[in-house]
């Protein structure tokens, strides 16, 4: 199974790249392909200042080696043997209409037979825009349904709790779902998981693409572009502070320019930045706690 | 004695931001007073936008209160009261020939007696200029000098492994000097090292605003601003990944917009840039690791 495992990310990559490029128009990925130092490698692929992506990376991997002694006592196991493939990918647009995007999908697997899958997605607009937070949950709750209706509230709260940025007290974006160490159970097979995780992975590309198209040509000024610098920030200091995919990665001297990828192209710190109450800026900025979007749906509606 | 050194801070945080603001000729700094959760409070300031200056931040604080379980475990003592006060810079500059530097000066008091002082100062050039890192040392060397002689090779050695990034396999900068718990013993007194203390603080503003008038009318085109623009992205890194500073301030609550003051305003991140061999940007690159600046000097005049 880790085979088709493997090559059904080997297939993501290759599907969301060339969907992206597609909607796109202009811009088309670079590819780097890379060894890791304990075994496999990966195939990382950037995009750079296309008509509406400003940077988009989109990863896949296929690694091994021994779990170093960190890895292990983080994830509870002894450090044995491993092997990990998935898919990463984070999307930066020009447009401060258009939101940035994140997906994850993976595979880990011990060499004493444990396994489990994890991922996540997650929406981190400039500028809130309710329609497209709504559809996007919507989306993820629907696949989630179809598996078992207590993934996507669990999921959801996992995601509202992981991109969070403590010093901040804000959400870097309005979250989504996250999972991790996903296993089969007495209710759920291996199999049911990896179909599980196929429609997540396959959720981002009609999804990301659709929101490109419908608010990339939103007209938009200087204030606009100043608050999307001013909000990436908070991107990186989630990136670079807490997200523990990039620390593992650097930690276990990944390759570094792959798993920085995932930073903006431009950013500005501000000294104490506060929008003025009333604005479109404040609007975002209260939009950035946990919020019922399913529910939200019905009350934008009324 | 904690009185005094308390005030000795905040005069050096007057007297730093004097200095800077007539060597810049138009930037002033903003105040912003503070109070900690748990005792204490600082004074932030801040300039924006100076002839010089781009964005810096000059930061007094004295806070006191409990540590908190990781603060002890981290410091390997008791979760005691504690006193801390300190200044805390970092400048970074709009000319891309005028190096971003910083410094920390500080006091830490436990309530069952135990002290140390700690400190540090280091450059980061965008643009390595030799005779400014000689400079830099040459002053740095002869500071410690007056106290012990083996108070600079190691202080050096310290600042060469803390401002590094192992992911980068580089240096942030050309170092300087850190020390931290550093205490009375058989060979010095406290006011000895306060007095260290005191002549690392009373060095910044010196050497800084004669970098700053020796630089600030270089020349720079277009790449030299986007080299400049790379090259803070690795400060952003550094600090958000590995400073242990910025770490502890935001573990400990501390007030997020005066710690991160030390992020520059406008920063890059493409996709694994490289300088062409032979160029000045290749050239600064080179110098990103330990050098042995003092005998650097020697070279350089024959």
């Amino acid at each position: 199974m880790k085979t088709e495992i493997q090559k059904y990310f080997e297939t993501l990559q290759d599907n969301i790249c060339r969907a992206l490029e597609k909607t796109d128009g202009k811009g088309k990925f670079h590819q780097d392909i890379w060894t890791h130092h304990s075994g496999g490698g990966g195939r990382t692929r950037i995009l750079m200042h296309g008509d509406v992506i400003e940077k988009g990376g989109v990863n896949f991997s296929a690694t091994s080696g021994i779990l170093s002694q960190n890895m292990a006592q983080r994830m509870n196991v002894e450090p044995v043997g491993y092997f990990a493939t998935g898919v990463s990918l984070v999307i930066h647009a020009n447009n401060p209409f258009v939101p940035t995007i994140h997906m994850n999908v993976r595979y880990f697997e011990l060499e004493n037979g444990k396994y489990w899958f994890g991922g996540g997605i997650d929406l981190t607009p400039m500028y809130v825009i309710p329609e497209d937070g709504i559809r996007f949950h919507t989306g993820l709750k629907t696949i989630c349904d179809k598996y078992n209706p207590e993934y996507y509230p669990k999921y959801k709260k996992w995601a509202d709790e992981y991109f969070y940025l403590p010093h901040r007290k804000e959400m870097r974006g309005i979250g989504g779902i996250f999972f991790d160490y996903v296993a089969e159970d007495e209710q759920t097979t291996k199999q049911n998981i990896f179909d599980f995780v196929q429609d997540v992975g396959d959720f981002f590309a009609p999804f990301y693409t659709e929101t490109m198209n419908l608010r990339k040509n939103t007209p938009y000024t200087q204030k606009h572009k100043d608050f999307q610098l001013w909000r990436r920030g908070r991107y990186v200091e989630f990136n670079l502070i807490y997200d523990r995919g990039t620390l593992f990665g650097l930690d276990n001297q990944g390759r570094s320019e792959s798993i920085l990828m995932s930073l903006p192209y431009e950013v500005r710190w501000l000294y104490d930045y506060q929008p003025e109450p009333d604005t479109e800026e404040a609007f975002t900025l209260s939009y950035l706690q946990p919020k019922d979007w399913i529910n939200l749906s019905q009350t934008l509606k009324q």
